[in-house]
């Protein structure tokens, strides 16, 4: 890695719950993106430039010179996925398969974002009651692992379970346990064109999960996993290839041309 | 396998290019879609019961009732994908979540089912010049590799290249090579909620590639392996369970109920 | 399937426990092998011819002969994985690539043959404490979760734990959860030359597991999914191909021939 | 990545080709040892301190202090496997899954401590007779892959081809076309304990492959992606923890204990 420039992150965050709900206010005073921004900061120092955006700022925040100069994504949302614009969801979605990380936490599972990159329902089994989670690493040599209990403990959260109709991780590095004996894939990798995502469960809006030293080490781990180390952003395209030529596409006229 | 009920298969095609392409009309007489029917027929017999159905046709021939009786879907399209209605597009994706086997044959790539099942671009790099296609396999105890030649020998084929964009397949069955010396990951299975995939790139209305006896085989053997072993089909719901409940979820009232 | 010919199935065990301690006699009076291939006959009934063997038995009851009629193993062990003759595990070895199943139960992942198989230590944490577990599905449309309850309940058990360590499973079906908040990855398939392998965890010599009604479906189900869809077994060879010749490979004659 | 001191790798080989045979000592006049490493030395300058090591040396050069002190090895042989003592091959095995990086080169695929790890007879199809291989990246994202033209051209090279009997690897990084029409999977992940091992196909004794620019950026970058983010060296093992405690495992005393 002879990488000197800082990985720019942006934090996306729906920012509602906090200006609604005053337990959510007072566990989240700079709101959860703060939180999320405070704990990848704590973690990567001057490796890493992280800005903020939220869903009520215009075009929630991620206007295509925003996306252009994010290497990696961070989403949270929850009782709002249905106001996200779909014109943003595609451009974020461009941005992904050419190439910027996304990190999707939590509830995050049901965005318009994550479930378009996944292709299901991303359904899952609930219960918000205080369950104990704990989460084991599986994949111990796997980058965002480093440096992580074995396992991190959270005394209370709300309780994820199976089944989670995702596709099949490409890795699965965490397995969540919840006090009430349901189990959960808490922590996945995916990827999709150019872009890597990760997927995250811990953290909820009526839990401190974001305050964890250990999540937000997780979090911070995944930034650095998420960069693509490819030189240039680029959509995969089809292109037309002739005999012996490897390295000059032409683009494709359409199927009648 | 104690199953006695034949499997039942709608196979889906545009049939287009039969009507305006001489060359296409006289490798396939009775269509394309003809000719996976016969080929999956003339493979299994009285284990399956066939129907097609075709873009021009009301609903594309794709209604909730037929896509309810139908346990295996095969797909291929080319120059109309654009003409497949949104609104169908979003009864084969449920259908294939809940259960339904879905089979995407060769130019299928860039339909607009496969897109979403994806989540990617599925581009690819390719060419149409007679090249050779040799169809290797790399997982031989799969199901779908069943009595197939290693390789499969074909004459003559568009050539589809890497990179193809596409999720990780969660089994890789087969990879091709070209004349040309480009490569294919020619057959891959994915898993969707509760729903088997099965992509499979020979075949082209351009070649008499659904004639070849291997190739129908493959896609017969897929067809046997792409049902689902579940009793009823089901879309994947986001449930609440109460602590110590496993088997009674509750539906989810929203996340401000 | 038009397969007719009933799965020739043989079940593996240790037989020692048994003869020693009373608790494990009268929790298996017809030994662990016993209970085993009862749940194996209960769940397949004609369709399969179950014998067994056991570690005392000459060649620990595994000749050439036994095992060239073997479909698919099972094997269970605990107390004496070092007695196990080197060369039956050669010979076991052997068959699993050339296309034999094999079903490794509970503590035989201690074995010498899964972890000749696997490469690594099979080593994960333990407690034998009445534990509950859970075994939750996480791949619901695979064979080997056909008819399964979401999760099984098993009232007491030795706790299994992560870092369990294995390769990457191929495919992962279960997840367990233990009452004292382990998770373990209790079900996983792998495949070795052309034989198809699964560990499945749930099942302990103190703990009546075997006789339990879901746990002897999985290990039926898993039976049904072990078998080879190849015509004839068959260790893979290291051959010459001629350019151009595709099917008539030669044998090696070494690196200095 | 803060990490500053550099990567020890060392650089296994048989070096007895070169001693006997005049073309392969032509090709390489410091040995294929000393192109491997001057190929990683090219790429990754100071941070990287590479020795070799032989097996006519005692105890092949790999003492335990040599691998206690390497971070990354890489592995070629062909002629001699056998001749690599067992009791240094159980070594490397205990420092693999202990958390040493491990690179496989070409026809190490048939050397004791690739199938040790692997579980498989890791043979495949062959001919040596001035193929053209290509080398297509089909993981773009993948580390390994950084920088790697697609394809590699690799004028004349012995050909492997499928199948290859290895377990699916975790990750597919490189497929590999030759002019005769086979295919490869040339470029392949595994994890085993803490190890991270990479197997890479191109390159033999009879063809200048370790002196083409990309195959030494591959290895290059296998380097870099092998080294475990582990703080300490430790093999996996079986402990027993007290309910409740997640931290303190006790060591296992027996079956019998």
């Amino acid at each position: 890695m002879t990488e000197s420039k800082p990985i720019r992150v942006t934090v996306w965050s729906e920012n509602r719950h906090e200006k609604r709900d005053e337990l959510v206010a007072r566990l989240y005073p700079d709101g959860m993106h703060g939180a999320v921004k405070a704990g990848i900061e704590e973690n990567l120092g001057a490796a890493v430039e992280v800005r903020t955006a939220t869903l009520d700022e215009p075009e929630h925040g991620l206007t295509e010179e925003v996306l252009a100069n994010t290497d990696v994504l961070t989403w949270w949302g929850h009782m709002s996925h249905a106001d996200v614009e779909d014109e943003i969801v595609e451009r974020v979605h461009r941005h992904v398969l050419a190439g910027m990380g996304l990190i999707v936490l939590h509830s995050g599972h049901w965005s318009k974002i994550f479930t378009k990159l996944m292709g299901t329902s991303c359904t899952l089994r609930w219960r918000s009651e205080q369950d104990r989670e704990l989460v084991w690493t599986v994949d111990p040599t796997h980058p965002i692992a480093k440096g992580i209990p074995h396992p991190i403990e959270i005394p209370q959260q709300e309780m994820y379970g199976e089944f989670f109709d995702i596709p099949t991780p490409e890795e699965l590095v965490f397995i969540s346990s919840f006090s009430g004996g349901e189990v959960f894939r808490s922590g996945c990798t995916f990827r999709r064109g150019h872009g890597k995502i990760f997927f995250f469960s811990p953290g909820d809006q009526d839990y401190p999960v974001y305050h964890h030293k250990d999540v937000r080490r997780v979090i911070a781990n995944a930034v650095e996993w998420a960069i693509t180390d490819r030189p240039e952003r680029a959509v995969p395209e089809l292109l037309r290839y002739e005999t012996g030529d490897f390295f000059n596409g032409k683009s494709y006229q359409g199927a009648n041309a």
